[in-house]
C-alpha cells in the first residue's frame, strides 16, 4: 500500500487490490461475504485507517470510511462495491470504491469550503450471484429492503448473509453515515465510449428491466425405458424457455431489447434421467418502461404456448419491475461542467447495467459516471480498461466530488 | 432379517432394505458408493452370513455372496445392483439382488444334481449417476474397463471411485468368483407387461444406444450491458443441442428412437451473466443398429446447423455405441419352459434400458428376465411394481437358477 495519492500509487494500489482473488485469467473471483472478499475489505480498512479515514461497518457489511470535516453535517458518499462474479473482471465495482476511497480522501485533505462531509463507501453484495438479489447493501441503506430480511437471506451454498457476513468479520455494528449526496464511477460494460474514443460517460438513467424466477416443472423418468409420448421433460420446456427469452429480445430489433438466461439448474440432473424440474433466471431489458412492458407481455404469450403444448408446467414464481428514473439533472450538468472544465471528451448515455447508484438516486443527489470499456467485455476475465482511462476517471470524480463537498447539489430536486 | 425363505420373509426383508436410504416420497437416494449405499450393503453382508452364503468383494466394490457345492467348478451368478438414482424408485436393481440372494440360498439349500456353485452379487455403479459410465462393476468383471481405470474415476463431487469405495469399506480384495452362467430380474421400467397383463418377460435383446457427452462453448458477458449482436450465450446454443435431441426422436415416429439430455450444468451459472459453457450428456436409442445410426447421423446434421448459426462452438466429447446385441437363444427357451413350468403369464421382449446382464452375456450364457413396472414408471420415486409381481418373479428365478446349477446351459454357444 502507498501513502501519497498520486497517479502511480493508484495503479499499484489497483495492483495490489486486484491480487486479492485474482484468477489465473486475470480477473477475480471474490463473490459477496466469501474469504477473498473478506481479505479485500480487510484490505480496504487498512487503506482507510493509513489515508486518515475512520472505517465503519453497519449490521449488512457496508464499509464506509469517513472524514468528519464540518461537524454534523451529512456526508458525500464515493464509491461502488468490491464483490464480484465468480471469475470475473478486476475492474468491475473495485475500480469505483478505490477511485472513491482516493477521491474521499483527497476531498478530506482539502477543508476550505467544505459545507459536508465525505466518506469512500463499499456497498455489499452489488452483484447479487452468491445472494439474491443484487444491489442489496445500497438496498438496505435506502431503506428498499431491511437488514433483517437481507441477513436472512440464503445464499446458493445454504449459509444465509448473516453467518457469511460473521464467518469474515464484517457483520457490524456502527450507524452509517447519513447521505447528502452520492457519486459513483464505473467502468461502462459497453462499447459506446470506446468506439466513439470518449473518455468520459455522464449517465442520464438506468434501462428498465424485469427479472424473473421461473420454474420448470416435468416428471422424472428413465431416458432409457420411458417412450417419447409419455414424457413431460422439464429440460425440454426450460430450454423452450430460454429461445422464447431470445426471441422476445430479437422481436424487438437492434440494440432495443436484451434478454439472458443466466442462471439454469436441472434436476436431478444425471445421464439416464429425464429432468424433473429446472430452476431459471431470466432478464429482459430495455431503454423505457413502455418498451420493457412490450417485451414482458411477449414473454408471457410465449411462456403460454409452451405450456399449451400440455408436456411441462411452468410457475413464473417473481417478475420484478426495476424501472427506469433519470438521474438528477443538476448532477448530470455539473458533471458535463467539471469534464469540460478538466479537458475530457465526454457524452451523457444510460446505464443498461444496474448499479448501487440507481438505489441511491431515489434518496440523494447523485452523480453516476463511466470509464470506456475496451470491446465493452465485463462479466468475463477479460474484462479491461487502460491506465489513461482508469486516472481520467480518478481525476474526473476527485474534482466532482470538491464540487459536492463545498454543497454544489444542494439545492437539487430530488426526481 | 427373516430366517426362512418363504414369501413374507422376502417381502418383509425388501421392506428392509428399501428403508436404508428412503425418500419421504417412498423412494430411495442410494447412489453408487455413498454411506447410504454403504449401509445397504452391510445389510446385504450381514444376510450373506445369516443365510450361509461367504462373502467376497472384489476390487470395484462387486458384492457376492458365494456357496461352494461342486469344489472348483464355475459359478451360476444371479444379481443385479443396489445402487440408485438420485432420489429414485426402491426396485430398480435393488429387487434383483434381494431375490438373486434368495434365489442363491435356495440352490444352495439342494445341493443333489448340481454340476455349479451358487454366488449372490450385487454390482457395482449400475446407475452413473455419481460416476460415469454406468454398468461399471460388471463392466471390469467381463474386462471391457480394467479396475485400475474405474478406481481412478472422478466422480461429480470430485472424490475417486478409489477413495468413495475406501470411505465405506467396500474397496475389497478378494477374487471373484469365476462364472459359468448368470441371471438377472428386474422390473421393466417400461409397460409392455403391465398393459398386457403379464407376469413376467424374457429378454431377447438390448436396445442399441448412442452416448453423447457435449460440451457448448460461449463468451461470458453481462446480461444487462452487453447487446445481443454481440453475444455468444452458450446456454441458447445448449438450448438448441436439447431441442434437435427431441427432433431427432420425433423425426422417426412413435415408438421407434429415444432421446434426451439428463444432465445439463451452465457455467457460471449466475443470474446477471451470460453463460460462458455448458456440459451436458445426451442419449439415442432404437431396436436396432441400423436406426440408431441414422439417429446418430441425422443429430450429427442438426449439431452442424447449430454451429453453422456462428454463435456458439460444440465439442461432441464422446459418442459411445452400446450395440443391440441378443442374449443367447437357450437361455430364452429355458425360460420360456421355465415358466410354462409355472404357470405365468409371460412374453419374450427387448430391453429398451441397459443391465449389467448386457455385460455378462458376452461372457456366459445369460438370463434377463423382467417382472411389470406398474405404468412403467422408472428412475422416479412413484416406481412400483405388486407383491404379486415381486413374489412371481423370485419363484421364476429360483427355479431358472435350479436349471442352470444342474448345467441346463452348459451347451449354449455363446453369440
Amino acid at each position: 500500500m502507498t501513502s501519497g495519492l498520486t497517479d502511480s500509487a493508484f495503479l499499484a494500489d489497483f495492483a495490489a487490490l486486484s491480487a486479492i482473488g485474482a484468477t489465473a485469467a486475470g480477473g477475480v473471483d471474490r463473490e459477496a461475504a466469501t474469504s477473498a472478499d473478506g481479505r479485500a475489505r480487510e484490505w480496504l480498512r487498512d487503506w482507510f485507517f493509513h489515508h486518515g479515514l475512520d472505517c465503519r461497518v453497519d449490521a449488512v457489511g457496508n464499509m464506509y470510511g469517513c472524514a468528519e470535516i464540518v461537524a454534523g453535517a451529512p456526508y458525500v458518499l464515493l464509491g461502488s462495491h468490491l464483490d464480484s462474479q465468480p471469475t470475473s473482471g478486476r475492474f468491475d465495482g473495485a475500480y469505483g470504491v478505490l477511485a472513491g476511497a482516493y477521491a474521499a480522501a483527497a476531498a478530506a485533505s482539502r477543508p476550505e469550503g467544505a459545507r459536508f462531509n465525505i466518506a469512500a463507501v463499499n456497498w455489499f453484495n452489488e452483484e447479487g450471484s452468491r445472494f439474491s438479489p443484487s444491489l442489496m447493501g445500497s438496498a438496505v441503506y435506502t431503506r428498499k429492503l431491511t437488514a433483517d430480511a437481507v441477513l436472512d437471506t440464503v445464499g446458493k451454498d445454504g449459509i444465509t448473509v448473516r453467518e457469511a457476513l460473521q464467518s469474515i468479520g464484517f457483520h457490524g455494528g456502527d450507524s452509517p453515515p447519513q447521505a447528502g449526496a452520492f457519486a459513483e464511477i464505473h467502468i461502462e460494460q459497453g462499447r459506446t465510449l470506446i468506439d466513439q474514443d470518449l473518455d468520459i460517460g455522464v449517465v442520464t438513467e438506468n434501462w428498465a428491466a424485469y427479472k424473473y424466477a421461473i420454474t420448470v416443472h416435468g416428471e422424472q423418468a428413465h431416458t432409457g425405458a420411458t417412450h417419447m409420448r409419455y414424457r413431460r421433460d422439464a429440460l425440454v420446456g426450460a430450454s423452450q424457455v430460454v429461445l422464447a427469452v431470445r426471441a422476445v429480445a430479437d422481436e424487438f430489433g437492434p440494440d432495443t431489447v436484451l434478454g439472458s438466461v443466466g442462471s439454469f439448474t436441472v434436476e436431478p440432473n444425471s445421464p439416464v434421467v429425464v429432468p424433473a424440474r429446472v430452476r431459471l433466471a431470466a432478464d429482459l431489458r430495455a431503454l423505457d418502461g413502455e418498451t420493457v412492458e412490450a417485451a414482458h407481455r411477449s414473454f408471457l404469450q410465449r411462456i403460454s404456448a409452451i405450456t399449451g403444448a400440455g408436456e411441462v408446467r411452468i410457475d413464473i414464481e417473481s417478475a420484478a419491475l426495476r424501472p427506469s428514473t433519470r438521474y438528477q439533472d443538476a448532477g448530470i450538468a455539473l458533471a458535463g461542467g467539471v469534464a469540460d472544465e478538466l479537458g475530457l471528451r465526454w457524452r451523457t448515455l444510460p446505464t443498461m447495467a444496474g448499479h448501487d447508484s440507481v438505489n441511491l438516486k431515489s434518496l440523494v443527489p447523485t452523480v453516476m459516471l463511466f470509464v470506456p470499456s475496451v470491446d465493452g467485455v465485463s462479466h468475463n476475465e477479460n474484462e479491461y480498461s487502460t491506465d489513461a482511462h482508469l486516472l481520467a476517471g480518478l481525476r474526473m470524480l476527485t474534482a466532482t466530488a470538491r464540487q459536492l463537498v463545498t454543497g454544489a447539489l444542494e439545492a437539487a430536486t430530488l426526481p
